[in-house]
């Protein structure tokens, strides 16, 4: 078999065998297949797609191509969660907890932020001490000991993604449905997943840009966890304005303190009353959505969910004061409220706009290890559909360079926009494929 | 700029600018842009194509990507020829000393034979002692003084394609026709050429399969040569059976010694009157085909077209003793003559099932580098149309290893396809593009 032969067979539209795919993931993994030939395959790849058969074997192909994790040592049944990434997308911090405290185990490896799309990892590091490198035996004994861990990839997973990924991150080749599929459920049954919810983003802050390329990756990942023996459910979220109020780290890290207490926005709330109910439908905790959904406002209100935050992070070495007084995280220097420039109702709070004016800020990061600033960031604290009057606070920008700061008002004055007629608010999810 | 976002405007369809084509090339010339970036690049072309622009653009880019010969010190009017390549192609050797002999000058730069289609450099060298690898002082000095030459590249001409064409061979980005054509045009202008004879060849025996893919490179070359400031016209000429009869390297050339005296196959010999007579008007030594057609016969006839040849052979080092006495060129141990296994009609003599059998017998190569037996290689002495009676000599094998003679008989008997209706011959060309 020879390397060139499987891209000549894509780049004339065949459909690849899962021998060959094997061949191609295990030449690249070892190098033995050079980058230049692994680029070229994935733009025929993105230019003339996959099968679902043939992005199963590249998942699966990936997914083995380095350590499976073996969860079963340590609990039952795990239920992962995983976000195709936002702005504002800060629901793994209040979710896992929440379930955690229903009676669900969550072992959770998260990512950091790149571009507009905000990090777990980075959002968690705004606490002093608190640890995302666990090693995986600490990862699994915390997983057996407290059922409860948030930590970054450990071990030697799906190495042929990170691979892939890197390469497809400087060649054009990263918007391929197949290709993020596959990079999504093989890093997922690497780390030992049984049964995934996944929140597939869809909007102007979201990788899919539409909601016929969500509902095709939703479908595509559920069918790959179908046929590598997972349970899969996915559901389409929106992104065209940032969910919740916060954007940025430590920001973020408040508000979702705010809501293990009873609190923060509406939408972020309902959001993590959604998922979680589904993390526990799969986990076979609650029967229902409606007996999940009971399940996790009674933790929440009885304080459980917020405790096992607290126990998180002083398992993982993170000082806790800074979450019992979330004053103490780190704050900006300068914070401006900025009032409406007008009256009327708002048409649209450009998600994607807000995600890169916070890597401007320092929020984030525009290329992979990229310092963070966990203090700055923004609360949009409207919704599309809102009707405001002129001068009333319209967002607060947190910065800690003026000049930033007056770049960054500019920017999301320019991400909201207006309406003399009355507007629909946006929904918060489209649709649930399982 | 980026070399990701050029892929990416690539891979979205987009037209390439002029400065943008040129960063590429200078990029991937350097090496400041990774071979990753410029596979995954050439795949996009492929797979999304180029406007005559953009592939002006980039052969002009690539052209200029290193030394441009300035023919102007040796001669007035350099008219170079181009074959597309093919099987049993040696029009090179028997058209330059002819078209020499009617007055114009020809300085040729000819490659080496890759997979099916052989190479002028490699027939060359059956004569013990004829030089491929003229300096450029040396190339110039006898272009010059004789007026004729036939020599590999000399200098650092386009070194974008060579870089290029090394990488598409890998990554399955060959068949492209803006690369095909940015990459014959970009060596020529920077092999001085005002004026370029392009034989584009079609059928199963070429790089152009059908005809329709024939006449549009052919097209864009011959608008790319317009767009740059040189005269260019393309013949499209029949490459389904091989030209000639002969198929090898000594074999070969023996055939082109042959027609300089006025004998060979009729096809080839019309072939290459054709071919003359083009290069003659575009020379401006002929004011039409006929006459160019009568200067060149008459240059036979009167042994001076078969002078040049013998006097270039001298000039680059050769031993003309073994062009005056062909036998003395390397013979195969063994020679066989093969019998029509059936009478009939032949319907078809497959061009690229022989050039690929005459790289398994040792006349050419499947890879860059791999070395070449001159003595072997084939006659095919009849042509498609004719009618045979059973056992007839269909073809002789000339081989060096009884085993490779068996497998090269079966080969080339499967080559052959037989109907016991009558066939249409075959033309010479379909078209003339100018």
């Amino acid at each position: 078999m020879r390397a060139v032969d499987i891209i000549i067979k894509k780049r004339d539209h065949g459909e690849l065998s899962r021998e060959e795919i094997d061949f191609f993931v295990q030449g690249f993994t070892k190098g033995n297949i050079p980058d230049y030939q692994v680029s070229s395959w994935a733009m025929a790849v993105l230019l003339n797609g996959m099968t679902d058969q043939e992005t199963t074997n590249l998942t699966l192909s990936m997914a083995h191509s380095g350590d499976i994790l073996d969860l079963s040592s340590a609990v039952d049944l795990v239920v992962d969660k995983h976000s195709t990434g936002g702005v504002g997308d800060k629901t793994t911090l209040a979710v896992a907890p929440m379930v955690r405290a229903c009676g669900l185990s969550v072992g959770k490896m998260s990512g950091r932020g790149l571009g507009f799309s905000g990090g777990t990892l980075d959002k968690m590091e705004s606490i002093p001490g608190y640890r995302v490198d666990l090693s995986e035996d600490e990862f699994l004994k915390q997983l057996k000991e407290l059922g409860l861990v948030l930590s970054g990839q450990s071990g030697d997973l799906a190495p042929a993604d990170g691979k892939l990924y890197a390469l497809r991150d400087v060649t054009g080749t990263v918007p391929s449905i197949p290709l993020i599929a596959s990079s999504v459920m093989s890093k997922k049954i690497a780390a030992g997943a049984q049964a995934i919810v996944l929140d597939v983003k869809t909007g102007v802050g979201a990788f899919m840009r539409n909601l016929k390329d969500a509902r095709y990756l939703a479908g595509l990942m559920v069918s790959i966890g179908e046929l590598s023996g997972r349970k899969v459910i996915a559901l389409i979220s929106d992104m065209n304005q940032p969910l919740g109020f916060a954007v940025g780290n430590a920001v973020e890290l408040r508000e979702a303190i705010e809501t293990l207490h009873g609190g923060g926005p509406a939408d972020f709330r309902e959001h993590c009353l959604v998922v979680s109910s589904h993390m526990l439908v799969l986990g076979k905790k609650a029967a229902s959505m409606e007996e999940g959904r009971k399940m996790v406002e009674a933790a929440v209100a009885k304080g459980t969910a917020y405790e096992y935050f607290r126990k998180m992070v002083i398992a993982q070495g993170g000082d806790v004061t800074y979450v019992d007084q979330p004053e103490k995280l780190p704050t900006a220097k300068y914070i401006e409220t900025v009032p409406a420039p007008r009256g009327g109702y708002l048409k649209g709070i450009h998600a994607q706009k807000i995600g890169n004016a916070a890597v401007e800020l320092g929020a984030g990061r525009a290329k992979k290890g990229d310092p963070v600033d966990h203090a700055v960031g923004f609360e949009v604290i409207h919704k599309v559909g809102e009707k405001l009057a002129e001068g009333e606070p319209l967002f607060v920008v947190h910065a800690n360079d003026p000049e930033k700061l007056a770049v960054a008002r500019e920017q999301l004055l320019a991400a909201h926009t207006w309406s003399d007629e009355p507007c629909d608010p946006l929904p918060l999810f489209y649709d649930v494929i399982e």
